[in-house]
């Protein structure tokens, strides 16, 4: 069977395991999503790899090397999913694993260093509001005490969801792997964004990962009658809330060339009504960037204008910043070989920045690591209309094939 | 007893009528509003008063002129209220009615003109989002078939509250009285909102109230991911809403000399979540004035607004007009009859508009009508907090009495 038929069995195979109608719903630690996995893991068997679920539910799927001792090189990504989400965020990634290893099973390639495929478990936050749980795991920032009692939607734990899978939630530190040496991580992944696709490219060589910082930001005005309160005496917070994203998004676009962006995905106008001035407006605000310095400028723009807006419309405004998370840096060494390969392969490939989060960042702590990229049909992601054509993966899948290659070679 | 002791009694006795316990809840054709309804009829019998209640719930109370057959000489307002409003909207115009009367007693002033007090039924639109239900059944304005089955938040639909009160609805017609003469009518009422108490006037005369064009928009984005789409990649349609809100800010403010007022009090964002760039965003707009060219202009420059933001932001943005009413222009000869008193009476006065609808209105179309405001402190009205010094309430009954006096002499 060529390549590209038996990926696209093994994609259309793991997305059979899904409680949804409309997308994929597969969401972490749940009866699909586990027998989902152990599926995976019996496929690894197939290829004669050495498998092993972790104490937090991560697989790892090992194929030995020639060469004792040697660190392995590892890639992977996540078969979780949001609700209602899409076929490719995480899959690809995990099944462009297995298919790197069916081709090396195939070619009987052996190679100096072992090579393991991780699925990591939990990466989504759709249930706990915590994303890459397993990778985090790994790489030693399980915070097990502030995790042990969130709940999911329908109260249940997250010590109690390892429970139903037969997970030891006190056990969770055994699958730190700081101790241990890697040679490399890779994940390949879905873009989640349109610049691929617009741009008419196959690869995105990540650079970085972008982190927010989050804010909520509450304004209070004076809720007035709509038809008595003349336009000069209100205290309208809404229209100080619309000045507020205009300003927040030239600030944004001032600091295009560093791939910041700024966005407001929350407005809600509390009590409102048609006949009411709008007096309680709050906002939730989310700032990324791969650059530290350009995302602290947005920020400082951003309560220029607030202080601007509470003096010249009478508002009281309260900034909370509610988290602020530091930007990973990807292996520039790795991101030129990774280049070489599609120069030398004619895939038309671009460096770029990640906007979301993946596993790699956390993999990022223990070895060096590469993050690769391939289109999102209209950028769509976490949407049961995802899409990317197998082709578009098929040169994701050779990508992954040559770096896997050329790094699992000895060159001690 | 003075004039200012026997009122306070008076306003304090029909607010006692109150089914909450968070400001004044006398909600139309409820057990709270009849009794008080009927206090009222009570005391007014007191005076020596003719008293019906008409088909829809208005009571008319009538005290006889010298000169028969001459048309009467109106005044009133409504005992109806909010849920959780105030003890003065409404409230004061009826009262102050009654004490005018029990001054001319008290004088044994026997006037040409017959003189009548009416409490209008059911004007707040609180109960059926309908309002000024009495004054409308008045004016010929009732629309018996399409009120008939509109039901209230309990499912009790207008035609059975009416039987819970003893009222016929199928005999509702006959509260017109489109084919009466009637000499003028005058409602004393607070402002609810903050254009006397800014200003430091007394009285407001009311040269006409303003009417709302409202519109319902509707704006369509694409729905992305915060983190992976670029600035210059969204279709973000809170932005677009952002601008409207404030390009419509500017065109009322523009108008000002006109008292055109226009708010966006409702935007909800679908869907919203703090890492989602906004896809779909709704706005309702209410634009006020009493001039319909000046509303007419900024209705324009809201369109042309909308039209450059689809282009720019690549939204769809589509636009509905949901009511527009006709402003109701009052009687110039009665402001300046109002005027004049005033300045004899030493009353900080100022011409303004109204821009909330009263009963006032609909009287308008049966004979000259006034409409007179006296302050609302902080401008706040339909809320616990409503209020209105008994002094400034005292100013607004010697106005009262005067122009009733000035209309009730015969000229003919």
């Amino acid at each position: 069977m060529d390549s590209k038929k038996r990926y696209e069995l093994l994609f259309n195979n793991i997305n059979q395991y899904n409680s949804g109608d409309t997308g994929i719903t597969r969401i972490a630690y749940t009866n699909e999503e586990q027998t989902c996995t152990h599926a995976f893991m019996r496929m690894c068997m197939a290829e004669h790899l050495d498998i092993r679920m972790d104490s937090c539910g991560n697989v790892i799927a090992r194929r030995q090397g020639k060469v004792d001792g040697l660190p392995p090189v590892v890639m992977g990504s996540h078969l979780d999913t949001v609700y209602q989400g899409g076929k490719y965020d995480g899959v690809v990634g995990v099944t462009a694993a297995l298919e790197v290893i069916r081709r090396l099973n195939e070619k009987e390639i052996l190679t100096d260093h072992p090579i393991e495929i991780i699925s990591f478990a939990c990466e989504e936050s759709a249930r706990f509001g915590v994303s890459t749980i397993g990778s985090k795991a790994m790489a030693g920032q399980f915070d097990k005490n502030r995790y042990r009692h969130i709940k999911d939607k329908d109260g249940i734990t997250m010590e109690k969801a390892f429970a139903l899978c037969a997970l030891d939630y006190n056990s969770v530190d055994q699958a730190s792997r700081v101790n241990e040496q890697f040679k490399a991580f890779f994940e390949l992944h879905i873009e989640q964004g349109p610049v691929l696709i617009n741009n008419k490219k196959k690869i995105g060589i990540v650079t970085g990962i972008a982190a927010p910082v989050r804010l909520h930001v509450k304004i209070k005005g004076t809720a007035s009658h709509s038809g008595t309160t003349p336009m000069n005496m209100r205290k309208d917070a809404l229209l100080g809330a619309s000045e507020i994203s205009l300003a927040l998004e030239k600030a944004a676009k001032d600091e295009e060339q560093f791939g910041t962006v700024a966005t407001i995905g929350v407005l809600n106008v509390h009590n409102s009504a048609m006949n009411v001035v709008p007096g309680d407006v709050e906002l939730k605000i989310d700032i990324r960037s791969t650059s530290l310095p350009s995302r602290e400028r947005v920020l400082v723009r951003l309560h220029e204008t607030i202080g601007h807006i509470k003096e010249n419309r009478m508002l009281d405004i309260e900034s909370v910043e509610i988290s602020s998370e530091k930007p990973v840096l990807l292996s520039e060494e790795i991101n030129d070989v990774l280049i070489n390969i599609c120069e030398e392969k004619k895939f038309s490939s671009q460096i770029m920045q990640s906007g979301a989060g993946h596993d790699a960042m956390n993999m990022a702590k223990l070895c060096p690591t590469g993050l690769i990229f391939i289109p999102s049909f209209d950028g769509l992601s976490h949407h049961p209309n995802e899409y990317t054509p197998i082709d578009d993966i098929m040169i994701g899948i050779d990508l992954l094939e040559e770096v896997i290659l050329h790094y699992s070679k000895s060159n001690e």
